[in-house]
């Protein structure tokens, strides 16, 4: 005796390869299906829709099924109310929790669609009805926004859990909507197809996403870099501070190195003991960036060595000049730090959540570290940019499914320079 | 004024991405569709049937279409026959010829299909009718089998084509079957999906390689090893020859140097100087390869060398004493060559195609050059294993289309030994 | 006028290339020298003597010299005092302090030789007599051991200097001595030479490696293994395991997701949702090793997981099991984390440190980021084993001037298989 | 009873290593040795003298050890006449023949020092004295120059070894001339040290390098430039083209994909299917590659495809209008090939080795196998820079005993623009 649910498919159903993997799915765990209703949408800004009947042997299969293919953002057409469980205490999820993706997610609550606040992925689904609200505005960074008594959902990260929060668990009343991939050669981001190579033409792909960067900002978007030290020690960083300067670069997010390093430029005129320009190691240079770190902590912080005319110029300078917010955050094997370096990784992450929840485009250049932190915290609608030397840091920064990713294998130490040209030059 | 035509995709058109992928190219192209039938596979061993009637502005728009459909395996609801012109001189192709991709094909001649045998990709196809046959006959090693007086259609390489050989042109009467992904995790090649990286279970992995080489074997098939230098270097030149004289390797495939270090390892202990048991480096061990070169064109071949007792163990020995063929193809930065090389580069490719021909089952073992050149001649159905420790060329090899290759990110000298465990094992 | 001094250069001279380098290094900037005396050793246990007077054409470039060749090694004939200077304030250093190499060091106070206690590069050197050792017993775990009232010379980071520490500046009353390369092919560490490289003997150098591990543990040293996540997800954590509970590995150093996914694999059979054994990817797999941080913080510790039975194998539970301590390093790219993790970057440098100072040998297994906070800690004649797939990461981690490092480009998840069976094998 | 043998080291011993390596092989070896004389340059343009008495337990030890010192420098203080033996077949070494480094190498015959001609590595060396010569014109390329009745010593690859000529073997009488590493950084070369990696400030390199291009010009020297076909993928062709056409190239040495690719990129705007400005991918842009062949066959050659006005731009085109020969070689994973490409491996090879000694300084641009090819005919004196974007190939190229060679890890698409920018503007 088979059981059998009705399952729909909506959106750019083609684009996405969601059709293509739910009918997959459903075959591989040993399912059937009719297409009841198959609605194609003809031209690429239309959506489309169809209504499957799956079927299965029984009601372990099916849900089987049906988990997998919510995966894929097939949706039951009847939808049910979410299921919510308080949680057990602080940073303990319920058994069975709903652990998000990336993609734009709903929550069906009180027979409504509830836009999921704040995605991203591997986090807990809060719901709240408006009589909790005014408690949880009290709490963490990661809260509601105060808009009235509405019922909201917004993600929490695990650490962030605390007891009671009603969390969503299991699979029912959940819509997941991954972006489709975009097709159109006009978008500026529309570019950049297959996988990732040194041998791509590498001006022209430049010259793009200087493009991408100005459609950004014309849109009114904000664009965060995250920086690593190769970035100064190529060479590239005047041209990096001129782009903070012009204000293509609204948000900075880094290590200690990179800022240190930055500093070390400023007051030795060297990275890491050698001179970017002349390419000459500085006698005592392999001293220099622990006395750069001395100085800064001598003066209080990096604002006040800018303020005493210590430090002058460099990207940390543009960003203290030209009030564009940075985070340091702190590893392992930093020196010193710099006053200030967050050096607790659970404070650092909650003010790169921050910075990544008002991005509309990263820019990450050569750092694998501080790229994947901000990664984790972005929503899969966001552009991305990832440029490194490393294939597989391109790689590994591009697959988390995001629509919106395009990678560059090439020198940060020419890159950076080509861009600001690029942006200059328009 | 709206031009049409009917279009028809048949076979795994949901696991191959095709219908995905025809979709999307005929909206991407400003057409439009509509299904008139749909028939889908409900088990993963059913094949599916979609019928859809293909809109566009006016003829040049429709035709542009209909080309890049049938590369993605749709196909004209009406087949005609195919378009054939004569090559107007030696190594030259009529404008226009078709070039082959590396997956099954057929072309429509008198209302029939004809199988092109001899896949490979970027090769144009000879179509012959019975009459031809026998001059085709006397030619090249690509040529026909001898099989009648039956038409047949075959691929050339641009090299090999010959002024007149009737040369299949445009696009229509061609059918191409791209073959679907295997999904069932039972086959013997269902392991490995997703991206390439060296952070997958590593001895698992092995077994299943082994698991796969077996299930070749039982079923009758060849395997093939394309082998690069470094086998040798990193010490898994042991365990590779008892791969061969076990039967497990039917075939080889290598370049110059590999048999040369083979070689020295048996006249002189070590590869490259370099003893692979206690790592010294030999005294005067820079000349060992030169002198292991010198001392086979003393011999006067290979096979000499063995018979003559002057070599005694190694791959290339077991190649000799248990009749399994090699291709030895020169290149331009071998010392020597050993008389066996082949220096010809068509000549060698040749003698590669040949044996990729016959081959089920290929391992491309850290060798970017010869694997390529292997890949080059092969089906997109014969299975490939390649193993490299640089992730980009594992990529690189994958990246041909194949449904049937995996990849492994992994020393070659501790994979082989382990490898040969396995076989053993079982 | 020109003015001279004389210098030593004692030692293993030849073999740490310290003449060749302190003969360029005169030359280079300038000035002149005479051997006024050398006495070479003619055995390789034998130490050399050589006696220099410098000449430039004025003091500054006579300091400049002896700044450089101190850095190699060569001292002033007639050594002095070093100049001590009270920090300004705390994490302050006074201008012109000495920044450490990573080899051992001497400090010429009240005319005798102070060893430099716990050795490593980039630190200050603080002077303490027996009067002020009282109170600087109480201060961090970076400070003297209780050894009576003798002065005592020793590092401290940045971070930790407090005010008025006596801070060695200058180079005045310092000696260092680089250590000589091993020579000797009979020593365990005497194997490898050379770049790095995937071409190497893989099986020779795991057993090399293997025999290097046993003299320490026969000599009565301390194994500490720096472990990533890849460990895991290649398969190698059962093995890696073993390597614990048999006492080849002492201590462990490790971030967050390492434990997480080793826990993950215990409680779920999965790495990062992967079943390692059969390659499947476990449905819901992708929560699991939230699940698992979500379980241990439930329990309250990976102890308590272990001893309340929830944990019942792996690294972390051998660990829990033999006593073998265990850091775990956090990171802003973490999950959870665990309530085993440092959030705090500074408090892990400080655990860490404490681990690699007790280190006789470490095994660096495919982490970048903790192999380099670990390696930041150790002395130039600590033995260190680096192994990763990316030659780039091995190079970047041998290149820090130890003598007693050998890297290996492999596979992590077919090295400690083979490792461990080397290891029982004897 | 010991026996002893006086050896002399002359030239720039300290800096090339030389005395450091010779006294750690005496050692090694279980020798002994008495300095007996010291002479040490004392500015960097002198030179140095050291005579040692060597000392070892028997004659076998003491020419082991005599061999190793020869490798580095060292040569007896009492130089004999080298030994000579006729080979015994075509192809085939006497055993114990002399295998060549590629450093400065000089002969004893008739009590003279003869420096042998066309350096290059794992060669052998033929001696002639005058009588020989006339028969000897008349052979391969790699024969005498027409310089009167002088006996001369010349490199011969083991391939064109001829029976009965007079093969150096032994190690007697042969002096070798290690270069010293540039040490002032005022010389064009003397920029770069240290290992290979990507994070040194680019665009200063790149200056460095327009810098060495421009004096070796200025000195009438010949810039050969190697290049891989991701050169056109990257889009860098107009640009080197530009670098051809202003003379800044002199010759170019690429395989047949290259100048495929070069051509493709004229006749259909595309480099294998992407246009390199737009990055669109051409509808049939696979076929483009396949034509463009077809093309230059129809043609008959390049050059007459130039004449006809049928290739009208590109770097191949500008080799052709401004007299830059041009060595295509053919490889096993070619299309094709061109009708100018040398399919055989050791004609390639030949005409590769004739370039190469022509050469001043080679640019190697990204391609691992063409420049291998070129650097094994290279003596260690010619300028060598290597750009690529993988470290290791860097590195692989790097590591043949250059003192001349300098290598960048960036990406070419950046690297020849900016190349062509900085020649441009001085």
């Amino acid at each position: 005796m088979t059981v059998s649910r009705e399952v729909v498919l909506e959106g750019h159903i083609i684009d996405s390869g969601m059709m293509e993997s739910s009918f997959g799915t459903i075959m591989d765990l040993g399912g059937s299906f009719t297409v009841e209703e198959f609605d194609i949408g003809r031209r690429k800004d239309e959506e489309s829709y169809a209504r499957l009947l799956v079927e299965a042997e029984d009601e372990a299969a099916l849900q089987s099924i049906l988990h997998e293919l919510h995966q894929h953002g097939a949706n039951p057409a009847d939808p049910k109310d979410a299921k919510l469980q308080p949680a057990p205490a602080d940073q303990v999820v319920p058994k069975g929790f709903y652990s998000t993706t990336n993609h734009p997610t709903y929550i069906r609550y009180d027979d409504e669609w509830l836009e999921v606040e704040h995605m991203e992925m591997d986090c807990a689904v809060v719901v709240e009805d408006g009589a909790e609200q005014r408690s949880a505005d009290r709490s963490s960074g990661q809260g509601p926004r105060d808009d009235g008594a509405e019922p909201r959902a917004y993600t929490k990260v695990l650490n962030a859990v605390e007891e009671g929060d009603r969390i969503v668990t299991g699979e029912t009343g959940i819509r997941v909507d991954p972006p489709s991939r975009p097709r159109d050669s006009g978008g500026a981001f529309g570019f950049m197809q297959g996988g990732v190579s040194a041998e791509r033409p590498s001006e022209s792909t430049i010259q793009k996403i200087a493009g991408a960067i100005e459609e950004t900002k014309r849109d009114g978007g904000k664009v965060l870099a995250v920086c690593g030290p190769a970035l100064i020690h190529s060479g590239a960083r005047e041209d990096m501070a001129h782009l903070v300067r012009e204000g293509y670069v609204d948000m900075l997010s880094a290590g200690n190195g990179f800022a240190v390093h930055d500093i070390e430029r400023d007051l030795y005129g060297t990275s890491l003991g050698v001179d970017t320009e002349t390419l000459d190691h500085a006698r005592h240079g392999h001293k220099h960036h622990i006395y750069a770190i001395s100085e800064v902590i001598r003066e209080g912080s990096i604002e006040a060595a800018v303020e005493s005319g210590t430090i002058e110029s460099g990207v940390m300078y543009e960003c203290i000049e030209n009030d564009r917010p940075f985070v340091l955050a702190g590893s392992i094997r930093d020196d010193g730090p710099l006053p200030d370096t967050i050096t607790d990784a659970v404070e650092a992450q909650n003010a790169i959540r921050e910075q990544a929840h008002e991005a509309d485009m990263v820019l990450m250049l050569s750092t694998l570290l501080h790229s994947v932190a901000v990664g984790n915290c972005l929503p899969s609608t966001t552009r991305v940019v990832c440029v490194d030397i490393n294939p597989s840091t391109v790689t590994q920064l591009l697959d988390r499914g995001s629509a919106q990713a395009v990678g560059m294998v090439t020198d940060i130490g020419t890159f950076v320079p080509m861009l600001a040209e690029q942006l200059d030059g328009e």
